[in-house]
């Protein structure tokens, strides 16, 4: 049996569907983008897909009503094929997904920032020795005379070129099943991809065609995104980026969540699953697709995550990770294989995992430290990564501090009705006139582009302006009507932004109480542990001399509007730089360089852990900052 | 669906089973064995068993005959249940794999010569260095004021004791996993298993509970048997044995066939599976039982085979291993990590392979002359290893050749109708009455045990006796009648040795013409091979100081009828050395001690290979030595 599935606005995808398959396992199975944030088991009724020939067996679910079902509409997690059928899959089907997109460096303006931390990693020296090298064999082909293994005449002729011992060359297995089959293809000159081992020996881990890409691949690893970069470790270049949202996200969006569910029955292992077979395994397939190479091809993998993705990665219990005393399996993962862990590249790719220092600080922030690049200066500097996590690094080339507090997805335009990602149609910037009640916007893209959504700059933007004009209170509810201003059915109220008419979507873009409210956490969750880190380690708001904000929030983020809300520190506008996805930026490094390795090991070890949840006073801060600006106005004035 | 196995002189089995398989599909799944040298193809009638209860589905197959199919007879492999069935499984249908069941040092005499070997073998230090070690961790709790991860602090401990620098030690994946559960279950006191590295760092590879036996596995594979040693590397005590049939063998009986076969589609890959899946993996379950441990705890793995298996081995193609200029992929395996193999023990249990040093010269032989010991002499040695290849080893201390022929596995009573390995209820000596024509003979075992069959060293004290009473010619043939000499309906001849109502297995135990003329083709081969390579190097049969014999033979072998026919060179009786199963106490050796595998890598370094079947004499020779003794007698005058 087949599923033919027409995916709107995107190409048809055939597949092979077997007999105890529902649509949306197929789909699945094969990369076809359909949400299920409920995991397949009927209860969101998001998973909505029409059926347009053949017949599905499964009887009409809940979230279907009568005539639509009528109409062929079903949920893919609960109809089975029963022959031979056509699927039509709305937009709609996939637009969480979608709106998570883009957290690589794929727009342009996310590119411009990665091109600056890159060229200063490249003037630091953090480039050219990623650890994998290239070797061109030329052999005398055997005869009876000469009948040395295929195995240790090629290993004599990379000692000769080399300048190796002999014996310090191994072949992976992978390399050794190749060797006799590429030497005789190949008139017995071929390529050998080597890895340079700790003690100094080679282990010969591909036998190819001379002339290809040397490809590596980065991936930043987030609770609610993992984003990837397609890098030549020839050349250090950035050759193709993905991303796509953590299917984990379906066992809960923080990370308590999950670490609660990795202590059921088989937990672990469905987290670990949903995060390479459903998420890495998807995005290398593409990301190889647009490079044009196989994965098998992949040598090198650098990883950076927070302490608990890094965890459920390697399929490691992070159960600890949220009881008191807060204890992780492990600070330093040991350089694996690729297959060691199930990675669908080459088996003997070295993955490098940035390393945590601690339940919550991990190592998408010691890799974000390095490329963020300030633990070299004397200024005194203030890190901010705003994800689902929000860490806090302060220090200087003297020491180095850091903090954590769960700030939940809205900074990437999750828990937000109308919110994404800062990409293509995303309104990454906004001003309301005070008289008319009307917002003027700029949109992400290129011009005429109609917008799609709400992204964490323009979000900041929008409830600053608000709260500027007066339409919302400190506490973030609406004061008065309009005809922006609707109520819906359950009566929560919204602020309409953009018309159903002009919006790329065909429905009203509306911020609703529940959205600001959201937010107003998140922003509350960082200024209040910022305050409290500072006071722990006795430093004032005043002494910060640089702040560094990263994150998939976007460079069109406005300064004066986040502290006007409350949400950064008040502080000179010119002492704040926006550094994109810190965490990729570091991955990158870490597979373009050893040294960038060992320099995040340093790193790391000179890092202090500051448990905010063990300390008295952070509740109460929180409390305070969860107002616009905040309960104690005098600290925005 | 259920199969209850009730097996003739053992327990009974209950297996579950699918829609598909066959009687002999759920068999080979379960570890109870029944021979089907056609691989389950319905084309050898081997695989005879007999329906108890419930209900079989398939026809009735021509190796049936109409009343034993109504007595409910069927073949294992043309059968499928179709509800609930017992099954009985006969002796005979597993005839060929009890036989040559014993390879290993199970039987008293085989483990005393090992004994011997071991002795020597610890006199010359290779003992105690077996690159695993264990050590008490025991630490203090974690709190909030030490929240130091569990990896780290497991490794800070392993450091304070052991002296080795923390950032040398690291975890492999399955010890990481169990860390955090081992350390909670057991007080933070735990033992944890260490590998040592070729650069000095360490690898913890288990974390378990204190005390326990240390267990490796030796494995000597090969084309017919595969024998298994489970040594406790603590000590370098051997604690349980086991050997069985390589199940490859249903793709051919010699190397050259599997050769071939691997080269069909899909080919490496099945008779990877064969010795894998269908050999290794219940020999190791086996004896794991035995030993009463978890196959997960065996922490190192050193494996001896001709270069054949161990390219089967690893699936690396050994196409051109029968292609001129006959050139391995390697003669060197690198040392692996059991899970990279596929082998069902620790995953990071590192797995030596012991070095080939030709096509037809692997690492039995490279291990077996460490375990003969004759390497480090200044006498002239011959080391001859009679197993289904013969491979010789002629030198001293200043320089080693070798070659190889194709014997056949008539040595370990293969092809021989009543064949079988030296262990209980073999005919391992005999002599015949001149006048009466009566055979006397010694039986392998308790006093009081019955004859099974005939082992390799019985075959030669028949067939030298047969031929010095006038019973047969110089070719073998019978030469008059008389009550034990019987023709079979194809007019085949053959001599009883036994009669029925003496015989263990009630039959007769008969000696054919055609397994005489299987045992001087083998004679054959290793004696004119042992001519060629002299020739070639030079040397005359005079300059033989010693002579090591290897191989399932068994202790039994009797050197004046070995030489009365023609197998061994005319030499005084006190030359020869009988010294078992070599290949196995190698792989001993390379298990437990480091040095052993540097010391098997140095011999095969020196080792000069000489291809036989490229001299041009090599064919006369053989031709003339398929006689008893030898076409020119003067030879063994």
């Amino acid at each position: 049996m087949m599923i033919k599935f027409n995916i709107e606005d995107g190409d048809s995808v055939v597949v092979d569907v077997g007999k105890d398959e529902t649509v949306l396992d197929a789909a699945k199975r094969s990369g076809v983008v359909i949400d299920a944030p409920c995991g397949g088991n009927g209860t969101c009724g998001k998973c909505r897909v029409k059926l347009v020939s053949g017949k599905l067996d499964g009887e009409k679910p809940k979230y279907i009503e009568e005539n639509a079902f009528n109409e062929g509409w079903r949920l893919a997690c609960a109809h089975k094929p029963s022959g031979d059928v056509e699927i039509f899959v709305p937009k709609s089907a996939n637009a969480f997904q979608s709106r998570i997109r883009v957290t690589d460096f794929s727009g342009a303006r996310e590119k411009a920032v990665f091109d600056d931390v890159r060229a200063a990693l490249k003037e630091l020296g953090f480039t050219g020795d990623c650890g994998v090298e290239t070797v061109n064999v030329e052999l005398t082909a055997p005869s009876l005379d000469d009948a040395l293994a295929d195995r240790e005449r090629a290993a004599r002729s990379i000692a000769g070129q080399t300048g190796i011992d002999e014996d310090k060359i191994k072949f992976s297995l992978y390399a050794l099943r190749r060797l006799p089959l590429m030497l005789r293809e190949h008139n017995f000159r071929t390529e050998c991809v080597l890895r340079l081992e700790k003690d100094g020996s080679r282990t010969v881990i591909d036998v190819r065609n001379a002339g290809k890409m040397l490809p590596g691949l980065a991936i930043d690893i987030g609770t609610t995104t993992v984003s990837m970069l397609l890098v030549d470790l020839a050349t250090g270049l950035p050759v193709a980026s993905a991303s796509g949202g953590n299917a984990q996200i379906r066992y809960g969006a923080d990370v308590i969540n999950r670490i609660i569910e990795s202590t059921k029955k088989d937990g672990i292992k469905k987290l670990r699953e949903a995060i390479i077979e459903e998420c890495i395994y998807p995005l290398i397939k593409r990301i190889c697709s647009m490079a044009g190479i196989e994965s098998e091809e992949i040598y090198r993998i650098a990883i950076t995550g927070n302490t608990t993705m890094a965890h459920l990665l390697l399929a490691v219990a992070p159960e600890y990770l949220r009881l008191e005393p807060y204890v992780p399996a492990f600070f330093n993962a040991d350089e694996f294989s690729a297959g060691d862990i199930g990675l669908p590249v080459n088996p003997c790719a070295g993955v490098v995992i940035a390393p945590a220092i601690g339940s919550y600080v991990g190592g998408d922030i010691t890799a974000g430290v390095l490329a963020a690049d300030f633990y070299r200066k004397e200024n005194f500097s203030l890190f901010i990564d705003l994800g689902t996590n929000g860490e806090l690094v302060f220090g200087n080339s003297e020491f180095l501090f850091s903090c954590a507090c769960s700030a939940g997805p809205a900074f990437e335009g999750g828990e937000i009705s109308c919110g994404m990602r800062a990409t293509t149609g995303a309104i990454e910037k906004c001003s309301i006139n005070k008289e008319t009640g009307d917002p003027d916007f700029s949109i992400i893209g290129e011009t005429g582009v109609k917008p799609a959504g709400i992204c964490g700059s323009g979000l900041i933007d929008i409830i600053g302006e608000l709260f500027r004009c007066g339409i919302i209170n400190a506490k973030g509810k609406y004061l008065e009507g309009g005809r922006r201003v609707i109520k819906d059915e359950s009566g929560g109220v919204g602020f309409i932004i953009v018309f159903a008419d002009e919006s790329e979507t065909g429905q009203d873009i509306v911020l609703t109480e529940s959205d600001i409210d959201n937010f107003i956490r998140a922003k509350g969750a960082i200024f209040s542990a910022i305050r409290t880190m500072l006071a722990i380690v006795d430093f004032s708001i005043d002494t910060i001399e640089e702040v560094y904000v990263a994150g998939g929030i976007g460079s069109g983020i406005d300064i004066d509007h986040a502290i006007m809300i409350g949400m950064f520190p008040k502080l000179p506008k010119e002492k704040f730089r926006y550094i994109g996805n810190s965490s990729l930026s570091g991955a990158y490094a870490m597979l373009t360089s050893c040294a960038a390795v060992k320099k995040v090991s340093e790193i790391a070890g000179g890092m202090t852990y500051l448990e905010l949840s063990s300390h008295p006073s952070y509740m109460d801060e929180f409390v305070a900052a969860c107002f616009l600006p905040h309960t104690d106005s005098g600290l925005f004035a």
